[in-house]
């Protein structure tokens, strides 16, 4: 129903559709059951080209500088489940941009080509255990030495973290000094001193590897930091937008198919020698989301088309992450509802996404985090 | 922030924004008191080209054939009041169309130029006493004569009914024969047996009338008749996504500045030795209800853009119609509560926009038909 | 369906109800023409007995101590309007309390009697422009003089500000000393200075007048300071649970016969060939409210007798006021969309009912204040 | 805070909680890996005199028939998990009522003791796959042999299913009887034909095992027919509103305790430098939530007052049950939150509460269901 789209997009949809459909799907149980994606479903993703999209063509990416092909493999990949969504867009959305803007050419050799075969798999270390959403009062520390950095603290809730080779470190340069004194690193996970936390146990996103990472006097040679130092903050601002809107683009892509399913369950089951869906509760339920879920698709393709053009500013994109998870939330409720009993059972595809959906809410920036922004760009 | 307009809408723009400003708003007390716009006024509105946007230039209309140009106009209008908008969107949005598309050459003659100039206001006759939203059972009967028809019945909530000169009235031809007997007729308000009841004490929107009109054998020629006989049903059904846009553009746009107000008078007003907008919950309230309306804004532009292309069907405008009334009464609902005690006061503009807006989500189709409408489009 | 009444009570609300019956009902046109109360409404009033439930029987009172009469006095005075159950209860629940309680003998012979009688109306003068709920900012001074004070500076939003005899009035006393540097003062409206400002404009509640006060200069006796000098914020906390139950008691009860009358109209209105309360929508809507209605009289009645016992602190009748307010304005706009067109109609109990209630949500500490109060009773 | 309860109560409270904290609590891990409840804990209950409350002494109950202490026990089994209180309160709340009202005294003989003792675990065959709240729509039908009847069908969401020695099972014995032609047996587990279902994963509540179960050519004997023939239907009528007033029990006491962590996380956890509990938006949540469990627990002690008193009608049962559920819901999402990304951790309480608790609003009858008993009372 979009048409933000071009051929070529539709194209690039069904060489991912055919990805999950013939690699991601198959391999769903076994995700869950190891909770991480495999390896070679990386590699596979890699000879397809979805992991560098903007990586110059120079480093095996696809230079496509067009976020509209990031948002159709994010849409696709949100329709199997949000874990594929958020797993691989980590990588493709989040880290790419912190790899292509602010690397030297060292580390662009160093690092793109494996970033785009799969060889090489990314996490971005923000999140801390003593607060979330505060950047600003980071505790993890990178110290001065002769040869570059002693980095000691640790991260939290870190998507992809037990299967990262590379993680992007946000750390505190210069005590003190707020949010000027960050800067951030490329942490190579084997080396000494970078240390796994167990997979955490979540509600739902079982696919996905999320762990807790330790630096405990880890050895960062000055080749490791990434841009200026006390830079980080700032960098970080910059690239949230990008990770916001694909957030919201993989929030609404993830409920939109359940409502799809639910729509189809309330034609053909019955209740009371009626199809559910002509009682007018559920009739008028299904209205409301057939709405919201409408409504929304304009507002991020509307983000989309701005991004594309370069004018996405951090507001815009705060307003459409807190929305799609506020109406994703909502509307996978009210699926459940809908599907009864089934609606209870893992094995329903609306039971599994409204578990994994609760998260949208939280992570990358609270819905709360997200009025604070919006509130501040209002003078409030 | 619209991006759906160009430069000749924001030329009309400023033309309309000056008749509001220079005409009707200082009008508005003696609008509110004598309970309808006053007739200079409309003749003005005419003279200004608002009246026949779509009216061939022949009998003096603008032949714009662009309802951009009618989002603009009803914007501006709505941006006073929401009665402005609703009387004179009545003539150029809801009647227009009728009058264009189904009249005979000398209907045209007769009506069209009067239609353009303001010399005769428009008003419609569908909703009856004994039911508002079931039209396919409505009531009011023309019953064929040697010379034409005799019209007996009654209509209420109607728009513009005590100013009207012309009325388009949905009369049953058929009876028994359900949507299939319904015609339409113009109907001269100085015909004899033409009565009007009394104007409507209402909640709100006090400067527009709305009245009962009787029909009390209402002899009407033949050359009233609108279209073809029992073809009435189909001739409403094709013109409400029109009528149903001009709603959901006036709810937005009636909305908005009262957003905007609330806003500065969050910044403004102080509580315990701050701003109340630097209060959290405040500040979030208007977070969330600035979000409602930019993610609104995209989805009413674009069923703008498909009804400039021809191609907005039922199930999208009552999608439209629905959800732009809800987020405009749940943000009227809130900024009342911002401006506290102030916001009871009838001299505030938030107070009357409350009030005014309440009827958004019952006439011209209420929610609950919308989403009827739309659950039938679901396959429920 | 309460069981909390005796006897007593029931043959109490019988009176009450012949009252309303009676007089208040027949005269509510010229109430809301008048926007006041007749005055001898009030007196009519005294001689049964309903002004003075808790005053000693030495100056006329009916010395019950039991609040379960002032409720059932407010249930049925809101069963009319939400104006009649504002305006009276305001003397017999908020103003009471300050008579009977930190007078002086020879205040209570100057003021009881009448009070009881209705020759005196009373009103209570704490809101001021500058800050409806922050009530320790209050700018009203009082002056030592040799004689007394002098009062100066203004209060708005006066329930009873138009008709009153005899105001209540907070100022402060002690310049700097915030919440403890207030003092109550018995203001005899017709002394000099004493300046009424015009009947406020509300939304609803036309009965009842609202207005400003300013004085100016205004010579206070000495005799006219109630309780201790500098106690006034404390005694109007101590007083304020008993306003905000009497405010919850009356939402409720204002809301309750609507909802009453709504499922009556859903039984004998038909659209599409059946009772509109038949649509499973109609019928869940009807039958959420009912839910809300039935759960939260359960809760002000706990604390009516909470109150009885003595035991009905501060946060509960927080919870009991902003809770009922909100119930209440849930329950009437659904209420009004039930009714369809009829709902936004003036003359439609439905109709007055919403524009009556929503200043409940704002006045005596607004839903925000209450949520307040109740967080930090959390420990937050 | 309940004033409800007798020192007897209390007391008993006591002796449940150290069940609970002894026993239930240290077990909770192992039942989880087994998703059931150990044996050894319901022959402990049973010995506590927990499994029998309302049993006769004779067969080892304790005869108490007072249901207070049915709500006690499913107060603080639900503080713990709300499995716990799902899985016995089938037993103790909604399976004995059948057991000691419609049964012979060989019944009784056979059956109680060692229902008392919890030698014997019980579960209720209601619901089956094609139809959950249609219960005069069930398949599974037992037809007339000389010997008694020959039960076939399955039934499906079995709280107790794979664990239960005892099943009460409705079947159809009136083929197109409707309502009229279903009645209730003794299905022992131990017999021929009766065979389990995997347990079902469950979105929630592992501790508690849900199965499907199939019958297939079961043979029973006449003497296990509960009560008469075709009275299945008005027993489970008579007996639901014991159930639903159970659930609602146990969804506030799920509920609040979860919120009492909240509060006290929102106290000590800090972002910004400041508690989180301190930001406004939090504040006036929690202050939010608090009000809605205090309105709530005074109509479930109410319904619990009217439920000894014999005079709890299923309409009110009804509304106890949506609501409760409701709002259980509400509350652990907003809590969920609180905790950010915590929230999400399987470990934390209130993650595993979140998603225990969303099957309240549909067991036991749907809040669709609830709201069309409801409407229905409504004479809607």
């Amino acid at each position: 129903m979009s048409t933000i789209y071009e051929r070529e997009h539709d194209e690039f949809r069904d060489a991912v559709r055919q990805f999950v459909t013939r690699r991601l799907a198959p391999a769903q149980k076994e995700s869950i059951e190891n909770r991480r994606f495999a390896r070679e479903l990386w590699r596979e993703a890699g000879r397809q080209g979805f992991l560098g999209l903007d990586v110059p063509e120079a480093y095996g990416g696809g230079a496509a500088e067009d976020f509209r092909f990031n948002a159709v493999l994010t849409q696709e990949l949100s329709a199997l489940s949000a874990a594929a969504a958020s797993s691989f867009s980590i990588h493709y959305d989040v880290v790419a941009p912190y790899l292509v803007g602010l690397t030297t050419d060292d580390q662009r050799a160093r690092w793109l080509p494996a970033f785009c075969s799969g060889a090489v798999v990314t996490a971005i270390g923000m999140t801390e255990p003593s607060g979330g959403s505060d950047l600003a009062a980071l505790r993890t520390t990178a110290a001065r030495t002769d040869s570059g950095w002693l980095l000691n603290g640790s991260k939290t809730f870190i998507t992809n973290g037990s299967s990262a080779d590379l993680v992007v470190v946000a750390a505190r340069t210069g005590p003190g000094a707020g949010s000027k004194g960050i800067s951030l690193f490329l942490v190579d996970a084997s080396s000494p001193g970078f240390r796994r936390g167990r997979k955490l146990d979540k509600v739902g996103q079982p696919e996905s590897d999320t762990a807790e990472l330790f630096f405990d006097d880890l050895e960062l040679p000055s080749a490791c930091l990434l841009g200026e130092v006390g830079g980080g903050f700032g960098y970080m601002m910059d690239r949230l937008p990008q990770e916001r809107l694909s957030n919201a683009i993989g929030n609404l892509a993830h409920a939109r198919p359940v409502l799809t399913d639910t729509i189809a369950y309330a034609r053909e089951r019955t209740a009371f020698g009626k199809p559910i869906g002509s009682f007018q509760n559920t009739k008028f339920l299904l209205a409301e989301l057939a709405t919201k879920v409408d409504v929304t698709q304009s507002f991020v393709d509307e983000c989309i088309v701005d991004h594309v053009a370069g004018r996405l500013d951090g507001v815009k994109a705060a307003k459409a992450k807190w929305w799609t998870a506020q109406v994703q939330n909502e509307l996978l409720d009210a699926c459940v509802q809908v599907f009864g009993g089934y609606g209870y059972m893992v094995e329903y595809r609306v039971a599994k996404a409204w578990t994994d959906a609760r998260v949208t809410k939280i992570w990358a920036g609270s819905n709360e985090i997200m009025k604070e922004i919006i509130g501040r760009g209002l003078g409030l």
